[in-house]
């Protein structure tokens, strides 16, 4: 399980992939490869959350880092590369990175 | 705090804003208005999550709903339809309905 708050100085990385549905699956299977083998092993690492979209044609990686000095290591390390890599031969991408300004729930 | 846990049923809306920075912080305020005034009172409704992007060019709201029927109840909802309206006028957004495939953290 993961959690949402506001002002903890996490670092959210929103990745949203556009994928064609028949590739969904297998980009999901990668995503959660790369983050069991890779990813979760890395300094700073705190979650990530794969979502696919109910029509077939994205994926949403929601992923959380301690700081951006952890996320930037982690860009910049070869492992995470090749994966990123073979993402990009699957799906185009688009990586937010942000921070939480509100979280509200009842 | 909202959390993230994969196989409860819930529709997650990630819905992706295009801004211009100088615009974005006005709509953070409209987004947390209209969940606080309006959604946040609606049957269904568990959680919106507003993030901003760094650079100042994106915001994303992620939000949880009970089910896809309390969703489209909200959406066709005259209250809600408002406040969307506000929002496209200061950007561009993009929703994706999905539900959590894999939530792995440390």
């Amino acid at each position: 399980m993961s959690t949402i708050e506001r002002g903890n100085g996490v670092l959210t990385l929103i990745n949203v992939f556009t994928v064609e549905p028949e590739k969904q699956q297998a980009l999901v299977a990668l995503l959660v490869e790369a983050t069991a083998q890779t990813m979760k092993r890395m300094p700073g690492f705190i979650s990530a959350n794969i979502h696919r979209s109910l029509d077939g044609k994205k994926v949403v990686n929601y992923a959380q880092w301690q700081s951006m000095k952890a996320f930037e290591a982690m860009r910049s390390d070869p492992k995470a590369g090749s994966h990123m890599k073979a993402a990009a031969e699957l799906a185009r991408f688009e990586p937010i990175l942000c921070e939480v300004s509100d979280a509200i729930s009842v």
